[in-house]
C-alpha cells in the first residue's frame, strides 16, 4: 500500500490562524497563534498551546487572562508580523485599536470579525509549552458578519496555516453539509444490517 | 464600530476534519473528531477534546492509545457517517481498511493520506470533556502526498468543518507565504523605530 513513516513534526493540518492578545507589564500584547481548539464542550472552553520561550507565555501566567483575534485575509501581513517578533524586544501594544470586555488584561483586536476573551480555568505544563485551557466569557462580533444570526465563515473571511510548508490558505468551497452528508450511508448500513 | 456580543458557543472557527480511530473492546472505532491542536513542540503532541458520553471516550481511557486519520474531500461522506452513530450501539470497526504502526490500539485508516499514532501522556479533566494529550509516536502518508519531502496539502486535499453552521469547506487557495508575509512591515517597523 505503499506507506512510509515521516518525521513526527509532519502533517501539515490546517490550523486556523488567529492573534493571541494577552497583557504584558500592563500593555497590550500579540502574538500568532495556530496552535488551539476547543476544549470542552459545556462551559465552552478553549484551549491555546505557547512556547514557554514566549512573551504571551509569561503574560498569561501573570494575569489569567487571554483574547483570541481572528483575522480576515486582508490581514495577513500583520497578523504574520506578530508572530515574526517577540513581545520581549518590540512593544507590539500600538500595533492594532482595541476594545475591552469583561476581562481588561484580553485585549479584543477592533478590527478582527471575531474576538473572544477567555479566563484561565487550567494550566498545562508540559516539556516545552504550557496549554492553557480557558473558559469563553464573552465574544464579540458584529452583525455584518453574521447569517441568519450565526456567524458566517465567508463573511468572517479567516485565512489557514499549514506547516511544516508555511503556507496561509482562504477557506474554499463548501463542500456538504455536517451532520447530513453520513446519513444516505446510516440509511444503507441500516438496512443491510 | 458595532460590536455585539454573541453565545459563547458560536464563533465559526474552521477545524480540520479528522477521523480518531481507537479499540473498543478488542476492535476497531471510529469517530468524527474536529477539536484537536498540537498540544507541545518538542516532542511533538496533539490534544484531542472528546465528550465523556462516547464511546470513543471509554475507549482511549482503556488502552492509552488514539489514531488521528486525516480523509480526503472524496472521504466526506463516510467520515461524517463516523459522527453521526456511536460505537455504543454500531459496530464501526469494518468501515474501513486498517493497518498498525507501533501502537497495536491505535487503527490507521489505510485510504487516509495522513494517519498519526498517539500515546496518551497526559488526561485533563474538564466538566463535559475530557482532553487527551498524547505523545505522537508514528506518523504515516504515501510518496504521492509530498512535495519536496514534505506533505502538501493540496495533494493531502483535506477538509475543513465549521460550526453552528455546520458545513465541511475544502482548503482554498494559497494567499501569502508564513514567517514571511509579514517581513516587509519589520523591516518598515524597524526604520520607524
Amino acid at each position: 500500500m505503499g506507506k512510509i513513516v515521516i518525521e513526527k513534526d509532519l502533517f501539515c493540518l490546517p490550523w486556523t490562524q488567529t492573534i493571541l492578545g494577552t497583557h504584558l507589564e500592563g500593555k497590550a500584547n500579540f502574538m500568532a497563534l495556530d496552535w488551539l481548539t476547543r476544549a470542552n464542550y459545556k462551559p465552552p472552553m478553549l484551549g491555546i498551546c505557547v512556547n514557554k520561550h514566549n512573551a504571551s507565555h509569561a503574560a498569561i501566567l501573570g494575569t489569567g487572562e487571554f483574547s483570541v483575534n481572528v483575522p480576515t485575509t486582508d490581514m495577513v501581513e500583520v497578523t504574520d508580523y506578530t508572530g515574526l517578533v517577540s513581545g520581549k524586544c518590540v512593544d507590539k501594544s500600538g500595533l492594532f485599536e482595541v476594545f475591552y470586555g469583561e476581562l481588561k488584561a484580553a485585549p479584543m483586536i477592533t478590527k478582527c470579525p471575531i474576538t473572544i476573551g477567555c479566563k484561565v480555568v487550567k494550566t498545562v505544563e508540559l516539556p516545552t509549552n504550557s496549554f492553557f485551557i480557558g473558559e469563553i466569557i464573552t465574544i464579540f462580533t458584529e452583525d455584518r458578519f453574521l447569517t441568519e444570526g450565526k456567524p458566517d465563515v465567508k463573511k468572517i473571511n479567516p485565512f489557514l496555516l499549514t506547516m511544516p510548508d508555511n503556507r496561509f490558505w482562504s477557506v474554499g468551497e463548501s463542500i456538504a453539509k455536517a451532520w447530513n452528508a453520513g446519513k444516505a450511508l446510516r440509511e444503507q448500513m441500516k438496512r443491510e444490517g
